[in-house]
Order: C-alpha cells, then structure tokens, then sequence
C-alpha cells in the first residue's frame, strides 16, 4: 500500500505532487524550499532559507509519522557553488550527529528567489 | 535478488544502464528522455516531449511489471526555468489523483535537443 | 534500525554526512567525488577521475557490507555535457554487464575541480 502525506494546516501544493509518500518502510518527501507565513517562498537571509526548507522536510515527515533523526538520505540543490559553507554550517547545527547520506549539487530553481532545495528519503522500519 | 529490465521491442540502451531495476518491493527507472519511432531522441513540440518522456518511464515499468500509480517518487529534470508552467500542465494531465512525491530542479543533457528527463521509483510490494 | 557507515583509514568527511546508511535491505552512498593520496579533490586526468569517484562509491558500498554489482541505481552528475563520451567509456569498463539504474544530468560542484560525483543505491537483501 502506497500513502500520500501533506502537513496540516498548510495549503495544499500548486503542483502536482504529494508533499510525502509512503511506501513499504520508506518515507519519500518532495523537494522542499523555505516558505513565509502566508506560504509564498520565503526570500530574505539564507541561514532562515535553508532553516525554512528543513523546517518543511521535517514537516513532511511529520505528516507521515517519520522522525528527522530516520531520514537516511538527502538531497540538496544550491543555486550557487558559494552557498555550500554557510549551507553546511546550517545543516551541521541541524544534524549534529549521525547525519543522513547526501549528494548537493548546484542546479536552477523554477523560481528565480530559491536559493536552495531539500529532498529527503526515510527509513521508519 | 536483484532484476533488470528493458522495455521489449525497443533497443538496448547505448549506454551502460538498465532502464529498470527491481530490488525487494522497489522499482528504479533511469532517467528517460522523449523518443521518436526510430528511437531517437524526439525534438518537436514540448508538451510532445514531457508525454514521451512520461511514456518511456510508463513503458519502463510495465518491463518490471509496475502501473503508473505505483510511483512513489519522481526525479525531473528541466533544461530552463521557463518550462515549468508547461511541464506541470501535461504533468497534471498525466497524474490528476495522488500523484507520486516529486523533486524538479533546472540542470543541462548530454544532448542538446533535450529539455526534460524522468527518473522514477515506484513500490510494487 | 539505521546504521551509519565510514570507510576505514580515511579521514571523516570535513561535511556534516554519512559517507554510507543502511536501512532495511537499501544502502544509501552520498555522492562521491575522485581523491588524492591525501583524501584532497583529485585535480587531473578525467578517466582516473571517474574511476576515482567510482573508488570511493565502491569503498563506501564495502563499509556497509554491500558489493558493487549489488547497486540497483546510480546518479552521476557532471560538469559539462561533453564528458558524456569519456564518462561512459569508463563507466561501461566498471559495469560490464547487468549495470544498474542511472540518471545522468549536468550540475555545478561546489569545488571547481570537480567534473563527476556519483551517488548510488544497492541492495543487500
């Protein structure tokens, strides 16, 4: 059995994607950005930025019972090679033990203020 | 056990990849590009080219024996911001109920005609 | 239960990653660039390089117990479309036969020496 997983109390995407899913022992979130009180992406600080998309990960987690600590795999987008360190020292203070496998690469965003993207498998065996 | 396959009726690959592996109760499609009858890289109309693209996924699992309702996660590739908007349109067309989780970034092909790519992992357990 | 894994005798990775997890009967590898004796960004020949990154994916599926024909889906990601040709040559030597999955796109790295990172999934069930 497949399930389908979207945080509650946030609207639900303008894509055509579940924010989750669930299949087997596995928890597959979307591609996560930062977003604002009213959901719009968020633009400002980058250190809030990668906050926000995590903060988002980890709300799509919730939604289908998976911890932060189950994650097993990331993958992160950065709009510019100059990002990795202050994204890395972020993400350190979020995961500072036992971090997830990850592969981060520089890629474009279809909106032109995204700085940085976060994807995430989880294991809830 | 580990299987691989490949769509009958079309050539093997040119390059060294399964289009589909089968582990446990999972599914993984190569990333798929829009093809034209004589199995070329299709060049043409766009919304053409994301149906061809999501044909060739469609074709890869059924070689595995998975549907299209049985992806959990879709990696998308766009070769330009601008095609978004298109991209979803035929998207929806193709999953209008619970679509699978999904993660799209802007990125560059080994061919320069291409302008999108689907790679896919469904559950069959 | 989620294990983490290292290679033995290289440094731990200066990012906050697991080089491996292991989770269920999947083995999850981050994305591995080609290093030098001193465990630096290799700078040089671009076949030693691909066959360096693939070194380290298949160092890092040996620390969690898992062997190179047991990978179900790669990603390879690289710098500039005309290292397709000279990627896939290497690539087809180290797969033989039965390759996996693969998704290939083009990226930036966050080195600028970096022309190929390789991630990859196995199974060990």
């Amino acid at each position: 059995m497949i399930e389908r997983f979207h945080p509650e109390g946030v609207p639900a995407p303008v894509v055509p994607l579940s924010t989750a899913t669930k299949a087997g022992d596995f928890v597959f979130v979307s591609g996560q950005v930062a977003t604002d009180a009213e959901n719009k992406v968020y633009i400002g600080d980058f250190t809030r930025e990668v906050d926000g998309a995590l903060d988002n990960v980890e709300a799509a987690l919730a939604a289908a019972g998976a911890r932060p600590d189950q994650i097993v795999k990331i993958g992160a987008f950065l709009s510019n090679a100059i990002l990795f360190a202050p994204f890395n020292e972020v993400y350190r203070r979020r995961f500072p033990e036992a971090p997830p496998a990850r592969t981060t690469v520089v890629v474009a965003f279809g909106h032109p203020d995204v700085r940085v993207e976060i994807e995430a498998i989880a294991y809830v065996g």
